[in-house]
């Protein structure tokens, strides 16, 4: 797949944009949006959240989340990442919300379920787990935007308990002001 | 980021799988599921379906989709599809079903609008573009399961509007008996 020759930009035949061209095989190389997947878990009405333990943001708060894998379902991949950043273990995932973030061209596919037994520690990627009551969300240090919307819907909309699923543009940089652009539900 | 030397599968510091790494400049080539967006589009009760004029299942018939490109909302792909492959535009598009395809390592984000005026034409891409009222749906020149999964539920719940999005995990190859599984609604 790759033949180690030096790649150029160009628009290859039947396509309309420039993408990277191998000039030795002539592979195209396309770049793709990635999918981060993540899960909002509750335990006896808290939320479970983890402090990074590696960069960007480490130090803040976030819901357990990363990068879908080949070969797995996003569901699936929620619940990995939930082990893989909090050892926890979850019942009952569904799908929350889709969030774009097309200006680091990813998008987020978080879903909602039960934290299994209550438990959850650090790992390697987790300085600290925690179960958060609405009054004890650590706001101001939420690592990203797209948290901090999918932690706000979820108590907007707590008491609904619609299934429906949420949909937003996510425009704000990490730190920065909130700039959310929701879809019509 | 591709500085041209060979690549070797290893796993990198601090990740648990096999990845693609240059043996020049240690960059690391994730590969990482792609999505496609695409879009059922509605005018006066008839559904638009294109014929493809390009490989895979050339000559079957497909909702416009397409892979989603880097800086666009998965809104914004489906709607770039619809006119790059039925010059087709939309109206009121909202998110209609989520689909993991483990077995390709691809996730669909399928859309539900209005087709604007009822105009749509074939184009490079498609070789023939039609309105078809339920009864005339081709069920048996379908291109892809994962189409026939989304006209049978939008059939199937037509009469309730009630804005749910749908998620399935879609395991059939194109061309074989249907094996989807349907996540609770
Ligand atoms: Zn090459
Ligand atoms: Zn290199």
């Amino acid at each position: 797949m790759l033949c180690g020759q030096p790649v150029v930009l160009q628009i290859p035949e039947g396509d309309n944009r420039q993408r990277k061209v191998c000039t030795g095989c002539d592979h195209i190389h396309y770049e793709n949006p990635k999918n981060v997947v993540g899960c909002l878990l509750e335990w006896r009405g808290k939320v479970l959240l983890c402090k990074r333990a590696i960069e960007p943001q480490l130090g803040y708060w976030t819901l357990p989340a990363g990068f879908m894998e080949n070969e797995e379902s996003t569901l699936e991949g929620a619940a990995r990442e939930a082990y893989e950043e909090a050892t926890a273990q979850c019942d009952d995932l569904r799908l929350f919300a889709v969030y774009n973030l097309p200006r680091i061209s990813q998008v987020y596919l978080m879903f909602y379920g039960r934290l299994r037994d209550g438990f959850a520690e650090a790992n390697e990627e987790t300085l600290e787990v925690g179960l958060f009551d609405e009054s004890e969300i650590p706001w101001d240090e939420l690592a990203f935007p797209v948290v901090t919307e999918t932690l706000t819907r979820f108590y907007e909309m707590r008491d609904q308990r619609d299934r429906r699923v949420y949909s937003a543009d996510i425009l704000s940089k990490p730190g920065a002001a909130m700039d959310v652009v929701r879809h019509p539900d």
